[in-house]
């Protein structure tokens, strides 16, 4: 069997990760690293370059492992060359937009992008489907967390007076969460006045928000995340079916994880963009049909 | 919007609530019943028929809720005469067979069968294929119940000296099930043989099993039943990832629903036989793929 060619753009939070993933994948060849400084990592032995159509190896997927705001720019650019991706895009608000975009460049280039696949959106928009289609009256509750916020964390550091800082999310049951925020202050900052400026940013306003003063923030910080999603709904005209999802894991290896296996997905489908409720989940696994078949229906 | 037209075929334990379920789904409409003996149940007033080629309306889809064993026949049946079908086939071991059996006679008729559609054949075959994915390297334990087993009870009803049964599945943690087994005695049987005999059953003898002696076994039974399905293991070199998926559910009510989300997507595909690892999720609901994929992803 001919394995699949997969190049890792990116070595941020999630590109070692997805390296990884891909030497972990039985039917999966690591072709290259791309980064914007075409630098060598410290221990990697595949070939590194600052573009993709620099590798030596034209891979078959490129795993696209920059920040979010990066993706559609360096989709598109694989896409034309006819190189399938798979990003981890993650603001729900502009995944349509971003399918559409991805979807002319594929086609153009022939190949297939598999968007927003890792947990959330990824796995557990693949739950909210199921739930939904299996009881379609009711509610459906997510709690996230405990886990780091990127986006809190950011916010908080843009606080004047404010040196260093981790917002942490945590699940308060059905749908509400608290934010928990460690500051390392500026000398000479007033630790009140920074707690009332950050308790006043839209970020913090509407949420129940902690504040506490520490003396290192970079020796608090886990990248370990959770989430726990509960539907209580009707099925048929038959009340309160219970179902329930819950992960407690590591955020950037589960991510790299599942991109991975989308990896095979691109490969298996028409050119086009896809989210991860488009296509058979079969395709996610490296064994036969019927393998998988006897395996897991 | 042409309403997909859907006929249910048996009215034993499933086929009163998958009525019910179409009759709750905004874009379908149940044209009739299919019954062996073609008579019309109380207060039913769609047309009832004891063949599906009599129904006035041809239906586009039907929902087999027929006894497991007789799946493939009805289902070629309706194929042949290009009606997709839609069934909860459960005997895990043969669901391939199936599927290759049901996937010529729906090419030849030009239909599309959904096969093995409910929560285990079904929802949970999706959660073991997303578990997999998610974390390759680790092991999978399931626990099902509380709930009664169907085939244990007809086991427990078989042993000389029982007039009723109810055998119960007890989920005792990381796999294993406990059988707790409710008997109503033949006049003069002599309950320490019986249940002796039943311990040394071979669907009883290799787990715990209680036998209780009860008046009547009737007041005991109820259709609730759940599953918890728990994974750790590794995504990348990253280990003890946890993912799980709970549900305590009323067990024909939820098969029938998935059955009647699955008629969507029977008419969706081409023709062929599919687990429900084989088509995209998308085509589970009823709204718009831009709609599904805003709220959903």
């Amino acid at each position: 069997m001919e394995k699949l060619k997969v190049a890792v753009v990116g070595y941020g939070n999630i590109g070692a990760y997805a390296m990884d993933a891909v030497n972990g994948a039985p039917d999966m060849e690591l072709v290259g690293l791309v980064r914007r400084d075409g630098q060598t990592p410290q221990g990697v032995t595949i070939p590194v370059v600052d573009d993709i159509a620099k590798l030596p190896t034209k891979p078959d997927v490129a795993l696209l492992c920059t920040p979010t705001r990066s993706v559609e720019e360096y989709a598109i650019k694989c896409l034309e060359q006819g190189i399938c991706t798979v990003d981890s895009y993650d603001i729900h608000e502009t995944i349509y937009e971003l399918k559409m975009s991805l979807d002319a460049a594929a086609k153009k280039g022939g190949a297939a992008a598999i968007i927003s696949a890792g947990w959330d959106p990824g796995t557990d928009s693949i739950v909210r489907a199921i739930m939904l289609a299996s009881a379609p009256n009711g509610l459906t509750h997510t709690d996230f967390g405990p886990g780091m916020s990127m986006g809190h964390t950011v916010a908080a550091k843009a606080i004047s007076g404010v040196k260093n800082a981790l917002s942490m999310t945590m699940p308060m049951g059905y749908g509400v969460h608290r934010r928990d925020v460690y500051i390392e202050l500026e000398n000479g900052a007033d630790f009140e006045k920074v707690k009332a400026d950050l308790k006043a940013d839209p970020y913090f306003a509407t949420s129940e928000t902690h504040v506490y003063k520490v003396d290192d923030v970079n020796v608090l910080i886990d990248k370990g995340h959770g989430v726990n999603m509960v539907r209580k709904g009707g099925a048929g005209k038959t009340q309160n079916q219970m179902l329930q999802w819950k992960m407690t894991i590591d955020n950037p290896a589960l991510t790299s994880q599942i991109m991975t296996a989308c990896a095979r997905v691109a490969k298996r489908q028409g050119a086009g963009a896809y989210t991860m409720l488009e296509f058979p989940l079969i395709d996610l696994l490296p064994d036969s049909r019927e393998e998988i078949i006897r395996a897991l229906v």
